[in-house]
Order: C-alpha cells, then sequence, then structure tokens
C-alpha cells in the first residue's frame, strides 16, 4: 500500500460560484482529510485562484480533485505534497534563493 | 452535515459609524464564533476598510454576512477559510512568489 | 452582554506632557484591563504619536478613551480590536500584500 | 556502519508524468524514510522541477535515486544532507549573506 | 496605586566614559529592576547611542532616569512602556507600515 | 582542559569527487560529533562550496578538518565556532546592519 | 555587589592567528562563562573581525577583555551587554527602523 498523504497543496482556478466556504467544506468532507485551509490568490472577472492547503492521515488526491471538478473548478497545479509515517516539512537550503 | 467551518478571513467595507468595535462585538456575539479579531486596513473619507479574522468551532458564514449587512457592511472578499475536523493552517511553497 | 474586549489597539496622538509612562499607568488602571504597551512611533516639536495594545478580560473601550482625552490625548484612531470568549490573532493572507 | 542520513534534500528534473504525488509516494515509500515532503519549484512545457525534502532514521540516498531514475526522473544535485545521531539543522553566520 | 511598570525601553546617549557595561550595572541594580539588556545603537567621537531594555515587577522610571543622569547620560526618548498585573507586547497592525 | 566545541560551521570547497553525502558521513563519524548539516551553496564546473554546521559534546576540529582534507576538500574558513559547558547561539544586535 | 552580567556581546578584531576555535576555548574558559558563540564577521589579509556572544551567570569582562588582549586580539567594541537576576533580550519598538 503507498504511504499515506498526509498533505496535499493545490492550486485551483474556479468560477465565482460556488463560493470559497463551498469548496472548503465539500474538500474538507473527503474521505481521510482532517482539515483545509483556503486562501484567496486572486480574483478577476471571471475567476478566482484558490490556494488549498489540505491536511490529513491518508488523503485520496484523486477523490479531491473529483470534488474540485464537480463543482466546476480545475486543479491548476499541484504546488506541495507530504506522505510517509510522519509530516514532513520543507526545509531552506542556500539554493532556495 | 458539511464539516465545521473554524475560521473566517473577510474583507470588509465599512461607513464609519458604527465603530469597528462594535463590528467586532457583534460578530463574536454570532453563534458558532470563539473569538473574532479586527484590523484597520485603511480608512478613508467616507469608509473603513476591515480585515477580519473569525475562529470558532462551528463558524456560521451567512449569519456573520447577514449580521455585517445590518450594520451598513459589505463583505468584499472572503480571503480565507479554513474547515473540519482540526485548523489547517496555509503553508508556504515555493509557487507563492 | 456583548462578548468582552480581549485586546484594544490604539492610535493616540498626546502633547510632551504628561509622558508616556503617566499614559501606560492611567490605562493599565482602567477596569479590565491586565496590562498595556505603549511605543513611542513619532515625535515632533508638539506632539507625540503613541501605539497602544491594551489587554485584558473585558476592556471597557469608552472609559479608556475617557481617560486618554482626560490626560490631553486623542484617539487618532482604533487599529485593531479583538473580542469573544478567547483572543484571537489576525492571520496572514495572500490578499495583505 | 557510516552515521544514518537523518534528512536529504533533493533537486530533482521529471517529466510531467507521472505526476509529483506518485513521486512522493515512491520515495517515502523506500526503507529508512519516515516522511517526505515535495514542494514544486518550476513548471515548464516538458519538465517539472522539485524539491524533495526526506527525512527518516536511516536514509538510504542510493536506493532513492534508483527509485527516482526508475520513475524517468533525474537527481539534478543534493542540496542538502543532515546525518549522524541526532539531525542537526543548518545555522546561520554573517558569511551567509 | 499605580500599576506597576515591568519593562521599559529607553533611548540613552552617554559620553564614552562610564562605559556600557557600567550603565547596565548600574540600571540593573534599580529597585524593581530583574534584569537590564543594553544594545550599542550607535558611537561617534564623542558619545554612544544606547538602546536599553529593562524588565522587573515594579521599574521605577525616575530613579532610573536619576541613576542614568548621574553616571552623565542623558534619556534621550522614553521608546516604550509596559505595565499592568501581566507583560504585554506590541501587536503588529497593517497600519504599522 | 579547554571547554568542549559543541558547534563548529565550516566553509569547505571539495571536488564533485566524493559527494557531499560521503563527506556528512565521515565528519558524523569522527569522535564528539552528535551530528551534522551539510548544505550546499554553491556549484561550478570543478568544485562544490559546501557550508558544514556540525554540533555534538566535545568536537574535535582537528580531526574533522584531518577528515576532510583526506577526502580532497579544504576547510576555506572556519564561519564558526560555540564551547563551553553550553551551547549559545549568536544573538542580534543594532551592529550587525 | 554589582548585578552579574548574564550576556556579553563584543566585536573583536584580531590577526589570523591563533584562529577563531583557541579564541572560543580561552574565552569559554573564563570564570562565570557558561558558552561563548563566535561568528566570523569578515577577514581580510591581515585581520578577521569576529562577534562574540558570550552567556553566563556572572561574566567578568574584565577577565575577557585581558583574555582576547593575550592572544594578540582588540575588543574593538562592546556591543551589547545584558546583566541582573534573569537574562532579558532586546525588543524590538518602532524607533528601531
Amino acid at each position: 500500500m503507498a504511504p499515506p498523504i498526509r498533505r496535499l497543496i493545490l492550486d485551483v482556478m474556479k468560477p465565482h460560484e460556488p463560493d470559497i466556504i463551498e469548496f472548503a467544506e465539500v474538500v474538507a468532507g473527503c474521505t481521510g482529510v482532517s482539515g483545509v485551509n483556503v486562501a484567496l490568490v486572486e480574483t478577476d472577472r471571471v475567476v478566482q485562484n484558490l490556494k488549498l492547503t489540505i491536511e490529513g492521515d491518508a488523503i485520496d488526491a484523486a477523490t479531491i480533485e473529483g470534488a474540485i471538478t464537480d463543482l466546476g473548478g480545475t486543479v491548476h497545479s499541484i504546488d506541495g505534497v507530504a506522505c510517509g509515517e510522519r509530516l514532513v516539512d520543507e526545509r531552506d537550503t542556500p539554493q532556495d534563493n
């Protein structure tokens, strides 16, 4: 069995409706998700760009992508993923700048 | 039942009266809210721009939006929302800059 | 009863006398105040601009504004207020910049 | 026996497929790995540049490099490694700027 | 009785002698002071500009100002004061920039 | 007996081979070392510039310098050292900028 | 008795020999010193500029200055000192910029 996904960071584009709260509630309702943080990155006349930080013990990325698509959104890119027995954070190195 | 909203960050425009304290008290009085932080972002001759960071165990966004409207304010945008079993913070990624 | 105010951040203009210490002592003496931090933001020939961070379990904003006025100061603006069952801090979002 | 590797930070280039999640799952599945954080650094038409922060009690760098190669990726550079009895973080000095 | 002063931050100008250590020792010896941090801000041919961060349970500002004057120094300005039952730190707001 | 060295920060130049992992393992294997963090600062066609943060209860600097030399590396400079009964970190002062 | 010095931050100039490690060991060996952190600030052909962060329960500044002088170094300036019953850190104020 693949090691569990513990954090998934998604860049999502969505129409104005449904709103950011409904996206958060639907994603937070997916199995394996303990909580989700949705931050509004940009809004223009037609779409909103959201950053989703999703955490849980066994996140199912495909289910989440499906839920987002069902709401009319698109996963523009997967910006980060952390998986394994424990949650590991990114660490700075001199190469980052 | 939708997973509970644990943090809601709102960008609010309001007239000078009622003042920022009354807005804080009214929003803090809404069901499901444990506390609210209201920061003054900008003031001009006619309106004030506030940033509300609202936290609780089961925030009811519609009730809060209604309370703000009743005070003469407008929710300009929902800048952030966190919901689920536990409160998840946004995490930096190299894509943020 | 309105939810208690737990933090109040005030931008205050005052004449050189009485000094910043007397302002701090008077505000700290107001009911419901556990402590106050007064930072000197700017000084010119006539006035001083202070930033007051006031914390407590049930801050009475009107009493504090009155005390500041009695000392010859003016509350230039209320820059922040936090109220409710617990003290909530402001949270960053991508919209802040 | 060589002291165990406890953190390995890799700069990896990979084609668009398989996606970043599969890379994370495969690396997290390698012996001695407790968890992995994969951050998307850059994407262009053909390749993605990832930053892997891998932590564990006895990371086997060769196995990980092999797993990445098997997925079609390349370890562009080893940006950081920490090994020994305990995990030591990099410390700033005035020489860093 | 006025609420106790728990932190006092002073901008002090002093001649080269006595040195910064003697200033620190004398201020730390004043009643109500638990400790003092003295940072050298600037030095020119004649004077030194010091920043004193003084903490205690009941700081006596007048005594400290007197002690500094006796050493040949001048309190250029009181940059910060915190008083009350507990020590409160300054909190950032969007107005600070 | 000289007080023990608890942290040593070295700027090291090395050829591409052996790689950064071997350097980390060899240094981590030296007596008195609890762990080492090696960060890649710069790479060019011929050499790599590494920053080593070495921690332990009684680091033997000469042994480490010897081990690095045996691997074909050179200690370009000792950027930091902390020694004594306990590990002391560098503290900022206004003079640092 | 003067309140004890708990932290002393010195800007030291020294010739290339003896090296930074010997300076650290000698200062760490002085009475009242629990530990010392020595950071290399600058090196030129003739001298090195070091920043010493010295901590202890009763630091004897004169002894340390003497030890540094005996090694061929010079205390260029005392950049910081903290003394009293407990160690107090410098606190930011709006006046710092």
